[in-house]
């Protein structure tokens, strides 16, 4: 028996130097397939060495490895408009049997109709009123329901996809790689935060409670010895420009290394993850592929890339993601 | 080579069945060394048990295993009032000097004073004054500060033990072995969220992230070029009775399937934990014990345990911990 297992303990470190040999050298797998080589992915790289390096100048511990993703045009599309937008319009359409009032009340009754550019003309206020007849008067279950039925069927108007499969596939890749690295990764979103956590999960890997975004108002009531939250028509938080560095601080309780945008929302985001010290990695999607995507920026309602977030986005060294020659890949595949 | 190599695997074979042999049967320690055996403490052992056996009808994926804690009286002391309460107090002396017009202005003159139940006469409205002069005005940076430096050195009036020492030792063996079995856990409190974010992650494991309190409004502005999150005199939201469910619900987005608390004020995250359907570990701290704490209940106006709570402790099947009887160790060690 003896000598059995001093074999058996000579063996077995004859076994682990072999595996070391093998795979020290081995080129690792490359984590950001999608991306061409260029200057934003090798800023992503070099940013997650200078960090995860034991002993290095830049290294920051595990725990403190926050990293923030805006979600419309960052991690997906947002074109011809917010996704969230789309389905308040579908549930305008569903419940419009439930309200004849509608017929004779804009904003509805122009949407009814079809006519899109009417009911938005009443600017803010009438996309107030669809988002609240829409999104509040329910528990947070049935939103919920709602929301996944929704994501289940509805396609696209342009490409025909589900919504979920009009992710960003370099962003999933960084979303991973991050993680691999022992990063937290966060959805920072002006985007309603009911509308996200019940796919994201599923489609980016980030649990609802990292995801951060706009709120309704909830209240707490029992309905037939059943505890439930109710959703109010009103405003409880708006996740958007200045409100980005609140909703970080409110949920999160310290300050990203890392955030993601791609519009004038996520520039105070930036700022605020840049106001630290320290290493940091802050980018910003451009919309510039019109072949593939789409390209669009400072006169965009949607996404707007200012002139202004340009220019200090130079200044600040903050990197400006090209889809059309750094992205290999838009989409991610379609299941 | 190959005949070692036969030798290694068999060896390695060997050895693994050795260990296994020597663990299998093994008494694994105690996770909750500080508790008696008893009810409370076979109810969390089993409640661990039934959610993580794969294949068991009770089984709950580790994602979902969610656990929320109130703080004050459950996972610290709260006499002879909420230390919380204590840092303001101190905070009006450390500031007094700036203000001179407190000298004739209640609360502040009475509390400088030394006249503590002259100063809260005022009730709420004079509570509010204290919080607001003392928790405001500042960013959240210096407000970070100045709770870390009290928090270093201010002791009980009683015990004189620093305060993050009057933490119980049970609890946080609680804490440990759930984390230990896949939970995440979260601080579900009444109490300021910044007020606790500063040290629950080196006192109880729970990182600024997974801390759900009470908030005062902040605003996002430049000052000399540098970003920061300024404290403003309004509250933002009291994380309290129906108000914990709607702080769950923001913060995490999941339901608990374990909640812990000791007052009335946790009454309504206990109803929402157990309104999820499935198995659950639903229990209160119950301050019983004179002589190693304090015993407190229906008429205490700090952690007030109604006989109302009692009764639907009974109903529903919460248990109802016993300081006195089920807890071995109040206190954790001091260092």
């Amino acid at each position: 028996m003896r000598s059995i297992f001093r074999h058996s303990l000579a063996g077995l470190a004859a076994a682990v130097l072999a595996f070391a040999a093998a795979t020290a050298h081995a080129q690792p797998a490359d984590p950001m397939p999608s991306w061409n080589d260029g200057p934003a992915k090798a800023r992503v790289l070099a940013f997650v060495r200078a960090v995860t390096e034991r002993g290095g100048k830049d290294y920051v511990p595990p725990a403190e490895r926050i990293a923030t993703f805006d979600n419309d045009g960052t991690l997906w599309a947002e074109q011809p408009m917010y996704f969230q937008l789309l389905f308040a319009l579908d549930r305008v359409k569903a419940l419009a049997p439930r309200h004849p009032e509608w017929k004779t009340r804009e904003p509805f009754a122009s949407l009814l109709k079809g006519d899109l550019k009417g009911a938005l003309a009443g600017g803010e206020k009438a996309l107030l009123e669809i988002i609240m007849a829409t999104h509040a008067g329910m528990t947070t279950e049935e939103f919920e329901k709602t929301v996944k039925d929704w994501l289940a069927t509805a396609k696209h108007p342009e490409t025909g996809r589900l919504y979920t499969e009009m992710v960003y596939q370099p962003m999933l890749e960084v979303l991973a790689y991050l993680r691999a690295n022992g990063f937290k990764t966060f959805i920072v979103s002006g985007g309603g935060i009911e509308f996200m956590r019940p796919w994201t999960e599923k489609v980016y890997g980030v649990p609802p409670e990292q995801v951060v975004g706009s709120s309704i108002k909830t209240k707490y009531e029992m309905r037939n010895g059943k505890p439930v939250l109710v959703r109010l028509p009103a405003i409880n938080f708006i996740d958007d420009k200045a409100g980005k560095p609140v909703g970080i601080n409110s949920h999160i309780g310290r300050r990203p290394i890392a955030a993601f945008g791609n519009s004038d929302g996520d520039r105070q985001m930036l700022e605020w993850t840049q106001g630290g010290g320290g290493a940091r990695l802050l980018m910003l999607v451009h919309h510039d592929d019109a072949a593939r995507e789409w390209a669009y920026g400072p006169k965009s309602k949607v996404g707007t890339f200012s002139d202004s977030l340009m220019s200090e986005a130079n200044k600040q060294g903050w990197t400006v993601i090209s889809m059309k020659n750094d992205w290999k890949a838009i989409f991610a595949p379609m299941k």
